[in-house]
């Protein structure tokens, strides 16, 4: 039984809350104060009700409780919490929207109270899930996480993948708090206030469920109580609310979503709200301080070891690395979407089944969970089809604003797949992964190099794409050779070099033996390994530039934002033309020699192309 | 009471097609017999048991019943279906997954009975949602929309967006097959044969569901007449397979995924399927030959009607352009995700209600049901944020191997959307539409630019992707002023051009502005609206680039794959330098002038720039 005192506080609480909440986004003249409205009793019991436990002295410690805002546009409720907790001050919350402060409009790491940067909907619980997954299965600490969640957003798929998989992997450490405030951007949502229409989807899939009236208190801390008590399962909690709860004329009204008060009308609203205590204060208990399990022990990295004269896919090569690494990065784990017989991450998965987590088909989900580790602290290698990244882009390209640790490693690059056709082909992924600010985009050609390229991509901290090849390739470099994110490789050059080739995956090997055509014929050609796509060995091509009179590109991809234009635009200032064979015309099933063929992308294509333009 | 004759006939069928399937993946070396095999009953049954309506000869009829294998590495079951009816021949069959063959590894749309093409999973239910929708709302027809689906793909997000779309449209002319063999591709799927899981999920959903044994003919035939008898709720028939079906020792058996039989198995595997019948043919029922619905009659278009002096958002005048262009393109419908509001599609909505789809926040369903629609032939304008549209790529991705005639309108392009932060910012968007084959992408500046290119987007049969913009920016054109798709317009020229500054969108108004500065100076430079980014106008730029000194790129998009990248490729043996000004650091909250000038993409960026390299 909860104290009257308690109750009391927390109503005088949530009252500050809504305060701020008005005052800095009327101060903006922007934001979403409604929808912070409806969810404030929700989380101000949350933080000021002794469940949730985090020491603001140290935002990163392992043991907090985390909660994330999946619907990130209720930012200003979050920033009230922390004012309110005594981490801001009015004069911050005045800054709320403007250049340079870190109260963002939707949350972004700049404020170091939030987990991960939200604001597109229906990423929350994926990455509340992969915290979730840190602290059960990694970590093994006793934190929990929060997702606070938007009722429009429900109807993302991806919210529907991550409620299969919490259940699948018995996250009882996760709780969901659904704000049924019953209006989205532009009017009703597809259920309204039916609260049972939610319970009863979501716990369709095993999760636990209780419904409430999200402005009651009492209910509310019984909520949370209850929550405490599920095994085994998640939890959802499903509040009632009303949108600008409060404030009688916003209150449940449609267009009133991302509209800030005037002025005139925020001075109403606060003599709604009555007297405002600013003097009280919330107070969130301190977690255990417990130490995370060590995570696998260290010990000496082995040697690769490929006989120099038997082809082997980069994808294989792939899986062999996250093996042989692992004692230097203890903190990597691996994320398939059920094709990891086809990534190779299965090699992984069967010598460290404890640091492998199967995802299934749903790979939105993989890399909201992905990020989720990574903002616990653990380097997540993914890998799927690069084909099937596409299918998880916009939480790809959220995670950017979070200071993402990933690595997306995509198979089947390409036509040069063959008979399983296009809907199998990765060939936007060059392009879409280079798109991501800052991001590093690396295209193996040998099994070798992939080796070492997976270790570049664990030392780096950030967003890095892995393209990898179904089919066998040879071997071109020895096991000692090095590689470094940036860099490529001559692999033909005479002072004879009439064009320059550059190449990599098959079509690299494919450059290799025009080489040896042309040579014959007297013709000598330059054959670079861009294995590194971003960033680009500048200072190599632009010496090739100067050495050849035509730079000829050759890629498995489509002609638009690959490797070509990648390479077009390091020498954006050089006289010299730059030729791009790419895939132009619509793929289809086939031997891969065929196929490459048909898109003129193989060496007779590379042996025509250099006679063209010499 | 089906007759013992009807199910000996369709036992025969069902052996004669597993025959094939084994026969066309042996000849290829390829495939998934396994995944055929276990839904052969399923869809003997469905095609020749009276159940599918369908006019063989006339494959596009707007009357014919339609299926889609959202499962699509089960084609060695849909070519043995068609072979069965008599439509294809075993010489035929033996083309399977050879290069120029129809029928290729995933259904495509060369093979003329494919609906659509599939391949990636989770994508096939939204497709026939599409075409369900259009049946009930839009021909008012009476025919079925049947998607076959695997147990895997269950996990896909996008399922359960087109389970709760398809029930809020109370589809009852949409039926899922749900093949439950248990395995993936690399092992169990999350639940296995527990139907129940599988059941309680969906019909919490509000959909009519039905298990049975999915091997029993008479069990399956029932299962379709109780999915005829639904009304207002789409059905999903759940049936208990076995992979690998009537081949023992491939029968729910591991490792057996995407692997044909070597020809000693198979000839193992032809004595265990016992005599085949190969004269027996199945037939399937004539739908009736009814008319659909006569859509929104035609009329006059209007004249469009913006003052000169009142600047106008790009997104405003595209919803102004939907009811404006509607009488001359009656098939056009809008579908939109949640944000009819911000993208102006509610304009549309407005005056047209029947003809807009309220899609909810479920971007991937959106997109998916889209195909299906133009499949059907209709023209959907589908629009979100430009930033959501990256929610959706694999089904863009795939849509272009439908050839889909799908126009996606994304607003809210770039950092100059202000206040709200980066997760709402369209900034990888040209980027990811750029790369899919033979889009096109077109960026307006101002109304009737955007008006005139929603109309060539309405005209041109294919994938249009149009960039919108939140603020309004001042009118650029008269009202008769001419556009087309590969266009550009030169708004200013001199003999004295120095430099050549390239804008479209907000940039282009900053161009406009840094002109008038550098010209007070004496500079003079050439500014080219480039509102046709894919195709692109090459005449007009090699003008420029032999008539200036420099070439300069402005947009509000990051540096990869956008509009700097497509003018360098255009350019790619011109000497004159390209440089690009985009979007380079992270961008953040704040006022659009301030991130303008923070990203360097403003007209102080653009004087600087012009004054470095003159």
């Amino acid at each position: 039984m909860v104290s009257e005192k308690t109750t009391e506080n927390l109503r005088k609480i949530a009252s500050l809350m809504r305060y701020y909440i008005l005052l800095m986004t009327t101060e903006a003249g922007s934001g979403h104060p409604t929808s912070s409205l409806s969810a404030t009793e929700l989380m101000a019991c949350l933080f000021f009700g002794g469940f949730f436990r985090f020491d603001a002295d140290h935002p990163k410690c392992p043991n907090n409780d985390r909660l994330i805002f999946s619907k990130g546009h209720a930012s200003p409720l979050f920033y009230a919490l922390w004012a309110a907790a005594g981490e801001l001050t009015e004069n911050d919350l005045l800054t709320y929207r403007k250049f340079g402060s870190p109260l963002e409009g939707h949350p972004t790491v700049a404020f170091p109270f939030v987990e991960a940067a939200t604001g597109s909907l229906g990423q929350g619980l994926s990455i509340g899930l992969g915290m979730a997954l840190n602290a059960k299965y990694l970590d093994k600490l006793p934190y929990r996480t929060y997702v606070l969640l938007g009722d429009s957003e429900m109807a993302e798929g991806s919210q529907w993948e991550s409620i299969q998989i919490a259940s699948h992997y018995k996250l009882d450490n996760l709780i969901g708090v659904l704000d049924v405030n019953r209006l989205g951007q532009r009017g009703e949502t597809m259920y309204g206030w039916n609260l049972e229409a939610y319970e009863k989807r979501i716990s369709s899939f095993g999760w636990k469920t209780w419904t409430f009236d999200g402005h009651s208190i009492s209910e509310v801390l019984a909520a949370y109580e209850e929550a405490l008590r599920a095994t085994d399962q998640p939890v959802m909690l499903i509040g009632k609310t009303v949108k600008g709860k409060g404030v009688s004329f916003i209150e449940n009204k449609d267009g009133w979503h991302g509209r800030a008060l005037k002025r005139e009308e925020y001075d109403r609203a606060l003599k709604e709200l009555g007297q405002i205590d600013k003097s009280v204060r919330g107070e969130i208990p301190l977690p255990e301080d417990l130490k995370p399990k060590e995570q696998a022990a260290g010990g000496p990295v082995k040697k690769m070891d490929y006989p120099a004269d038997k082809p082997v896919a980069t994808r294989k090569a792939y899986g062999n690395a996250l093996v042989r690494i692992l004692p230097r990065f203890p903190d990597l784990v691996s994320l398939d979407g059920e094709v990891s017989n086809s990534t190779y991450a299965e090699i992984f998965k069967e010598a460290f089944p404890e640091r492998f987590f199967e995802m299934y088909i749903a790979e939105q989900n993989m890399v909201g969970a992905a990020l989720g580790l990574s903002r616990r602290g653990k380097i997540p290698f993914v890998s799927t089809f690069g084909a099937f990244f596409t299918r998880a882009l916009d939480q790809i390209r959220l995670s950017q604003y979070s200071d993402a640790n990933i690595k997306f490693v995509g198979s089947h690059a390409g036509v040069s797949i063959g008979e399983d056709g296009p809907s199998q082909m990765a060939l936007e992924d060059m392009a879409m992964f280079r798109a991501i600010l800052n991001s590093v985009v690396l295209y193996p050609s040998d099994a070798v190099s992939a080796e070492r390229l997976v270790e570049e991509a664990a030392k780096h901290n950030g967003i890095v794409f892995i393209r990898t090849t179904r089919m066998e390739t040879p071997m071109l470099y020895g096991p000692e050779e090095k590689f470094v994110i940036g860099g490529s490789k001559v692999l033909r050059k005479s002072e004879k070099d009439r064009a320059t080739v550059i190449g990599a995956g098959v079509t690299l090997h494919e450059a290799l033996a025009a080489y040896e055509v042309l040579k014959k014929e007297g013709i000598f050609i330059r054959v670079i390994d861009l294995y590194s796509i971003k960033p680009i060995d500048e200072t190599t091509l632009r010496e090739a530039a100067s050495a050849t009179r035509a730079i000829i590109t050759v890629e498995d991809h489509y002609a638009e934002g690959g490797m070509g234009e990648s390479v077009r635009s390091a020498l954006f200032n050089s006289p010299v033309p730059i030729h791009c064979l790419a895939v132009r015309k619509k793929p289809k099933s086939g031997k891969p020699g065929e196929l490459l063929d048909y898109e003129e992308i193989s060496r007779a294509a590379i042996i025509k192309k250099v006679k063209e333009v010499i």
